[in-house]
């Protein structure tokens, strides 16, 4: 449970345990399956609280007045010429725009990364290339909930990824509502033949997804038929939210589903009227064999250090609907956009930087475990993930030695003029979670992100839904920090 | 053009031209059809300034102190009592719920007329009745949009109400963007066999809405096989918004239908880009005969004028899609409950209150138009409608002689407790505009509206969009308001 949280905990970005916290077990993907190497091993969690060697010579000296007098000039330029086109953006809505969701597995996630290859191969950058990975393939095919009484009425729904079919004319049988899991254990004994659902509200998305996560198998266990769950969402026009769950292999596996909160409401409240729910669930979902995908790989390559790597990126991938704009098409462009600033001013830092764009975070975390895989004989000194949506940045977040993160928050008094002056302890992404086997420090960027969850795996996530400015002042905020973290002597 | 406005104006209720600016010319409904009584004449603006006499004696004297003195402690009592339960809310839910939505023609309205019948006569309400209409009868159907090229995407829409269908197969052709019509107008000759877009951005809804109750008509005179509108929404997740639209005789009917202003946008950006995008409109929509609705009637008798009327209401109709909570479930529960307050406090007023919920406001206007009609020897001494939504009230908006205007402005002395004691000038709603024809006052209460237009006329129009209490205070400036109105020397 505890991992889990942590886990939950790295995908947030926002309060990630240190290192010293962790015991040795395997580290688990959103939808809670163990992240497997390609040769089909767990990742775990380090097993002691050794952090990587510094990597910087004199770090106590590395305080806000040298960054000031080493780097406040550069940080200028990058912030100037961050605010000066829109082309991340332009690319962004282009992508968005052109081949639609990038779900894994799907011929549109490979044609997007194909075009990114292109791109940045014509935008000059180095080492440009596809990295493989073997994906799962979900598909979601024909779903449907319908309520049958007390009166017909088609619902707003989404099967959740991995989810089994139901048989082709669908399940219908009455819905037992819950709130929580100590609810469905109190009533387990109403539960037989029915359909769950798990109508808890919206706290936090940590508190929230466990319903999204475990819903099944809680289900199963206490002799459900079906699951369903009030979307993971924090305020809703009638959206439901897809996402990740998992199975239990001594449980049996059925069809797992998300509402929209609006028709999770409807249903709790007849029941609490005493009106019995019947609802007929049909998915045809199904799991194809592995596919192939790739992660994204560009570099600027370091003039002294070439062999160290500062690592830094988002996910190409998204959910099979809306467009993956904020999750993760954002965090892939501010990263891209800070890589393509430091080339065009020629900033060129004494250490590698590498521009990762990682695959099937969504449904796997396979892109994420395979590129730890793939570069682990490699000495990375800070992996940097941005997968908390794009808006107004606020600063970042990072876990690693102390004297890092004071380091890390000398750099970022420069970052005043784009609102990101403020470094917080604790940060990670899912992506790069398989470093931190490697005890790879880890750091994210800040946004203010009171809306992602109104978006986040929904039909909604659309370029729209994200400021251009923004985006450009958190790609500025990205390149400065990641010059310095690779510059540094 | 002008009366247009005007009536879209009364729709919005924040705005109505004094009657002195109207000139003598049919009254169009939203969709700008004429509206008709049920004998089949057109209802026509008054043809002169005359208002009705005044309704009152001495009204010099109905100050701000004299409505202290007179019904300070009656306002007092009503609003007490209106913020002490949440019945109100709870009924709302409860028809939206059991019966979902209340198109015109559905047997879900009637099914929810029956109930509030039912339940107000149960409630003792008096001369409780359905006034029988005869309303429009469009079915929606099945109906789909997908883009064909440059990538096959179903896109989210929803046809306007009473638009033709396509033929069976769908109407496949090129789409031409325009924002307005005077780009049309410009690229006329680009039009023809194509479908085109109006893609104009939300400023406001008088603005906007031209493109959704027009846009057909303007398409199909420049040789259009299709017409597509960008939703007339505030804010968007992915939401498409219906409405009324109307063709004209001379003009031949394509389909018209309205498209999320994500969708809208995707299409717009291909477009700028130079792609050719080609969609498929399907759309299987009838009209069918027409149906017989009823609106809904309930009166707390004068006890001194009983012949002199105070009419308050909403309308009891939907769109098809959502339950209609807000527009207008929302006017006739915070109507419905000011008329509870006054029987549960014994507050009879001199003259009689009614309580009416129109029918068919939606698409064809017919309920307001038959209950000028059968009531015209009746005489109205004002007539009040909420159709603006629930939210946080702020006042009132009226349309009347001054010196009316200034007693009702005293009135609202009293409603500070409620944040209620504005009244603006220009108020209405498109229920109560056919009794302008019989110089009828007309007010509306005036809410903080700047979600509205996010919910209205889509499926997320749902009770959670409401918060109960809001409608118990909307409740209670009503109550006392139209008590005031209706027991005045």
């Amino acid at each position: 449970m505890r991992l889990y949280v942590v886990v939950i905990t790295l995908i947030l970005g926002n309060s990630f345990c240190s290192f010293a916290q962790q015991t040795r077990k395997p580290m688990l993907t959103p939808g809670g399956q163990p992240i497997l190497t390609p040769a089909g091993t767990p990742v775990f969690e380090p097993s002691s609280t050794a952090s990587a060697p510094l990597p910087y010579a004199n770090i106590a000296q590395l305080d806000s007045a040298f960054m000031q007098k080493t780097y406040g000039e550069a940080a200028k330029r990058i912030i100037q010429h961050a605010l000066k086109d829109s082309l991340a953006y332009t690319r962004l809505q282009y992508m968005c725009d052109t081949f639609g969701s990038r779900f894994s597995g799907s011929p549109g996630l490979e044609r997007a990364i194909d075009w990114l290859l292109q791109t940045m191969k014509a935008d000059g950058h180095e080492n440009v290339r596809g990295e493989d990975v073997k994906v799962p393939a979900w598909v979601r095919g024909e779903e449907s909930c319908v309520m049958v009484s007390p009166r017909p009425y088609t619902m707003s729904m989404l099967g959740l990824g991995g989810s089994v079919a139901t048989p082709p004319g669908g399940i219908t049988s009455e819905v037992l509502v819950v709130r929580d899991f100590a609810e469905l254990t109190r009533r387990a004994a109403e539960a037989k033949g029915k359909i769950v659902l798990f109508n808890a509200p919206f706290t936090q998305y940590r508190a929230t997804v466990r319903y999204r996560s475990e819903g099944a198998v809680r289900a199963a266990e206490v002799g459900a038929v079906a699951s369903l769950v009030r979307s993971v969402a924090s305020y809703s026009m009638r959206s439901p939210h897809t996402g990740g769950m998992r199975y239990q292999d001594s449980i049996v596996k059925i069809p797992h589903a998300a509402l929209s909160t609006e028709d999770a409401d409807i249903i709790a409240r007849m029941t609490e009227r005493g009106e019995k729910v019947k609802v007929c669930l049909t998915m045809n979902a199904q799991t194809l064999p592995d596919a192939v995908s790739r992660n994204v790989i560009a570099e600027l390559k370091g003039r002294e250090k070439p062999e160290e790597i500062v690592v830094m990126g988002g996910h190409i991938d998204s959910w099979d609907v809306g467009t993956g704009a904020l999750d993760d098409a954002g965090g892939c462009y501010a990263t891209w956009k800070a890589l393509q600033i430091l080339k065009e001013l020629g900033l060129r830092p004494r250490r590698t930087l590498r521009l990762a764009l990682w695959t099937n975070e969504e449904n796997g975390l396979r892109g994420g475990a395979e590129y730890a895989n793939r570069h682990q004989n490699e000495k990375h000194i800070l992996a940097f993930e941005s997968d908390g949506g794009i808006f107004a940045p606020e600063g970042f977040a990072f876990t690693g030695a102390p004297e890092l993160y004071k380091t890390y928050r000398a750099a970022a008094t420069l970052l005043h003029p784009v609102q990101s002056a403020n470094v917080k302890v604790g940060g990670g992404g899912a992506d790069i979670s398989p470093l931190i086997a490697q005890s790879v420090p880890q750091m994210n960027i800040e946004v203010e992100g009171s809306k992602y969850f109104w978006f986040h795996h929904t039909h909604a996530d659309t370029p729209d839904k994200i400021d251009p400015l923004d985006l450009n002042k958190c790609a500025a905020a990205i390149a400065v920090m990641m010059y310095i973290a690779a510059d540094l002597p």
